[in-house]
């Protein structure tokens, strides 16, 4: 009996959260470095296992992803080699068909698929359906490397109100049809502000955000947008978390509610954030 | 980390309950007994919290109650004796007004108020509001005992639609308008079956349904309408359960899914059946 | 044929009643008092034709009651001598147990029976269920006696949506879950201005609000905010319509558009006063 | 104040009546002779009055009316001679014109701003609107008099939602787009069943159905659809009564509740059928 | 094929034209001359064509509709003699009768019939229908002309959400019930304002407004309200084109998207304006 | 003027068949064949206006679309040699990998640019979003080609509902997660029924169904699902056209209303064939 008492308390002990977060709309980024790091007893199923139950239990998740390791996986086979400028895929013709087959084809079905086996309605769509992420060229010398310039929520809202979790591939497009390589952090934040979402999550690879890049025990759990930009402007964040942090404060400062920066390798990493008093990673609000 | 670990796991097993039963219509009993039993640890707490988890998870929980021992507590006070019949309280003038007096003015408000204080919209209501349960007198020798022949559900359903939690005192009306005592056990089955509840919960103080009634490790942990009559045909259910027994059986003939008899002294015995693979107490179901 | 004729002309004459106030919100006061008084020839069945009558034309009645004179009676079936501070009664937690139960057992149903014999479809809540009524204590001295501090209107407006007619007992809920006796008077002019009812109606003994105390025939039909401010600080009104006269002067200050002070005792005295040139009793609005 | 006491008990003892027809329509047939012999203090206006509160307490009526002896008038000034045949107004290319353009221009516009004058939102229509009296030429010999063969409601049921009242004009449209002279009497019932009235309603000139043409003291006051029948063959229903009894038996078997045939110059005739125990006039229904 | 694929690349690019009208409201006014004009290959019978298609494609076409020399004609087959006074038909209580005659019994039916013909739900109306358009005299001269001061648009918008297509006649009524004569080009552009049209089209016998009156190669294409004011002071525009100036000009001032005097004799000149390139006629907007 | 008076006429010409489509859902698949084969001026983008005008005119069109010749080129970039088996392409995991890549990542996208260029909302979907296609393998000795067992219009639905156009790329989910190559023939078949779409066409590269697979100028206008399962029988269909006549007879067999087999290469052949007399192509009925 003592198993299922157990099970009886701690249901009931996330109550309050539950009751909080109802009807609330919560914008994950699942990067790609999470699915690559997939190897171990379930991560990717462990994330769709709670994605499912943030949708049982009332909230209206978005998942975002990225691929960059799987993009790069590919365009090896493919012969072509990565450059990158300024922690950007330069990104020609041929890799942006790799990018779009691979985040189109691989990853979002991959997904798609994993939350559908827990019971819930994923639906994979991408920045050019119905004019989700809107983009411009960033910087010709990064070919098809896109600026958001605009959000379309009507599609995600759509497929929210029907009772889907919408997954959204990111892959913007230009007024003229063209389609664009996004960042994937960008567009998280992006699509966070267009649906004022309550919550923004980072799932990352890291326990959070470090005051001493090189000390795993400086973590910070929590922080205000003006220490977030200091800690850019110091050198303190190492290169795959600045764009994670300025995604953070552009969410803020758009009207989210509060941004996270999660290490999506502990098992049900999303249901401890939102259900409990522990939480683990950093909180960044407007005031901190 | 283990504990917060712990909960994710927890929490992500109880995944496909939550799915299966969202938007499903339960009826709990909760008797007098205990209530009247609640001197330990936060049990009519426990109980509320439950209600409200179920509330918060998408469930449409209805509670019924009675309060036998309250009723006679208050008739010893009013130095009216109480006298019994077949296992039926005796009702005069006198008596019924203390009857409405503390179902209405004490037990009810005392439900109502420990599920709001866990973040619910508790609203009390009584069988002569808007004809909820329409009754003719049962025997002339027992005074005002009514027999339920009519369930209005119009006023629960509202109730449910507008994200209540309907607690029914379970006072009947006549045709007439006269008040009647009504047996708190018959009225949770009739109410389900008006409801087309998925499934009717007998919360009492022992552990289930006993094969011999002295044996307390007789439980049994699923039977059918058949067993369950043979059961009482038998003389091996005692008097206080045979009404319960009777429920469920009018329930599970009358189109709710199934019947549950559990000790509501185990503390979030609610939540344990609903949402664990364990379980406990009895279920009762048409074809066992 | 000159009988139906003349009901076919009274009929058409309260068309433009009917007319301006279909759809709107009218709050009634039913006092202890006059269902204590009700001996005569159906009193309380008059009322609650009329409010069932209210409710087939189109308005939305909500119905507020206490029940002073009852409690009284209980008390001292009790062996409890009542005690009242500045026309409040001094509420230790053994009257507040009577006061429960008399209100919500013994008063509340009759109102609601009453009201169903007419064909509607009568719900008694009381101020705990769904935070209807929130309350502080208002003086260490007096015991549980509230003052309101706020009211949830959503359980009523989910009612009156659900073409019910609700029925509220004047008990209010502490944070904590407290349950404190409260003014009927000032409880109906906070509902009122809650739900921004059009009317505010006193139903009392009396005939209306006096001029001077001791004459009768000093009714005034009319009056403003601060006419009555003034009758107040002048002492020229009586203990019992103090508390009545606060209540319109609150009403019309928080957006209710007229109060009113009427003799309960007089048949049909809510359907006079709503559908006929007549009128009877006194009428406050902000300006007069 | 006893007036107004009088008023008080008589809209009390409406009630039942309200209730019982709240949300019900109601297809009353207005007579050209009614409003001919109108000349006497207010008909037109005491008819309005009471279609205006049939709406005000939740019945939905619908009006239909022709005007036989406004169109005689009207091709008396033109200088053609009315010519009947088998009780039909014999209508050739230039009459049908006149009856459009008195039924349209003249008679539905005078309904129609009678009731506006009660605070309704009377909405005059014509069987040509939205397809609503579908009709075929009934006999060559009586050039545009149509045989209705079709009701299109759509249009009369969006109006009654949106909280209008109909009234019909006796215009009828062949599948060419011809326009027809319909029977008012015949439409009115054809109307009836096709929205599935509760009521169809005739008001005439006389005090009902007599059982002896020339006994005025011969009223029935109930009748069956076969005592109808037999009374038309037997020949002691006049000629003017023959299509209303047709229509009466039409409506019955095509599922409208009662067909009554009133005295409309009988002040407040129709509320006095639909709100007194008295009654008036004669009632047909299936069984009798 | 040639000309299937012609109907396709039409077709084709009448896309861009449907897409930027869907859901939008258009008040067309249809003149008497049109009508009158109507000799030739079928006029009435195009328009109302067009009239179906608007709504076929998801526009709300309303028609409004005079009939000026209907009117005269059948007044002069009554022997009365037209006056006009400053452009205004002096309309004593005989020549109302004939007005509201012709309109509501002769011209609203043959539109009402014409549109129903191509498949649309077309429903005839009038000003005093539900307050339609409410006036007052204009100048006791002119007997019974009235001047619009309210226009009621509810049933209207509830045709509109119906799926029907409103053919407004121009009489007006009012606060006493009287009827009055009511310029047609004034109420087609009262009608649009009160609806908030984002177009008013005058369909006239011309080809647009002149530039100089007696010279038909002068079509203004394009002009803003000024150049419209301009006009008129300037005496350039002749009798008939004033009234159809004033009611655009008072259109784009009450926020109309813009105005546009076309030749209705153009077959299908509603579908030309509004789904070509091309266009014709005259548009006048506030910035021109 | 000539040529706007062309377009005006040809616009009018289409409302009954635009009428008569209203509503209507239409599924079109269009083939890979057809999207290779765009090198001419337009004809995707032909494709791609004709779908955003069917939307625009008030149908509800879905695109279902496969992608063979696009798919073989890659699998020859990659080194991989296509192997087909009873005219289907065996798929081992790499293939399926290249299989989704191409459908999801390559062709999807550009059909659902080319549509939103046309101002309207298309969404990309698959078969795995949502369970739209929910398939088992079809034969070991394929590999990833599924059969399709069932198919989950919610998501569908919901896109419709809001406006959007589903763009439906053809591969399909198995119970387990894998992911299936479907055929885009038989998967627009089993969408349609599951939609009880009104029509089902197929765009191809070819006029029609041939009665002599060799004569051109043998298309068949209209035939029965029996005539239709005698061509296959005979052997005169070839082996592409052989499962679009499945799908049809399927189609036609599962309640959709007709099946056309249409020439996507002649420009807005979908407009041609729904909104003029013309049509071209085959069209297959359940009676023929």
């Amino acid at each position: 009996m003592s198993d299922v008492g157990a099970v009886g308390a701690m249901l009931a002990e996330s109550l309050p959260y539950i009751q909080r977060h109802a009807g609330t709309t919560v914008v994950v980024k699942y990067g790609g470095n999470a699915i690559a790091g997939s190897d171990g007893p379930g991560a990717v199923g462990d994330f769709a296992a709670d994605v499912a139950m943030l949708r049982a239990v009332g909230l209206r998740p978005v998942v975002v992803h990225g691929g960059g390791p799987q993009i790069s996986e590919w365009m090896s086979r493919a012969g072509i080699e990565p450059v990158f400028s300024g922690g950007l895929r330069v990104t020609d013709a041929a890799t942006m068909e790799i990018v779009q087959m691979v985040l189109l084809g691989i990853v979002n079905p991959l997904l798609v698929t994993a939350i559908n086996a827990h019971g819930a309605l994923a639906v994979g769509i991408s920045g050019q359906d119905g004019g989700v992420l809107r983009t411009v060229p960033r910087d010709p010398a990064l070919g098809r490397v896109g600026s958001i310039v605009g959000v379309g929520g009507a599609v995600i809202e759509a497929l929210l109100s029907a009772g889907a979790v919408p997954v959204v591939a990111t892959v913007g497009v230009g007024e003229d049809g063209t389609l664009y390589n996004v960042n994937a952090d960008e567009a998280a934040a992006a699509i966070a502000v267009a649906l004022q979402a309550s919550k923004l999550i980072y799932l990352t690879d890291v326990a959070g955000v470090r005051r001493d890049r090189s000390d795993p025990s400086s973590i910070i759990s929590r922080a205000s947008r003006s220490d977030v930009l200091a800690l850019v402007a110091s050198g303190a964040a190492d290169g795959g978390m600045i764009p994670k942090l300025q995604g953070c404060v552009a969410a803020v400062d758009g009207g989210v509610g509060a941004a996270h920066v999660l290490d999506g390798t502990v098992a049900h990493a999303l249901l401890i954030e939102l259900f409990t008093d522990g939480g683990i990673g950093t909180m960044i609000t407007a005031a901190g």
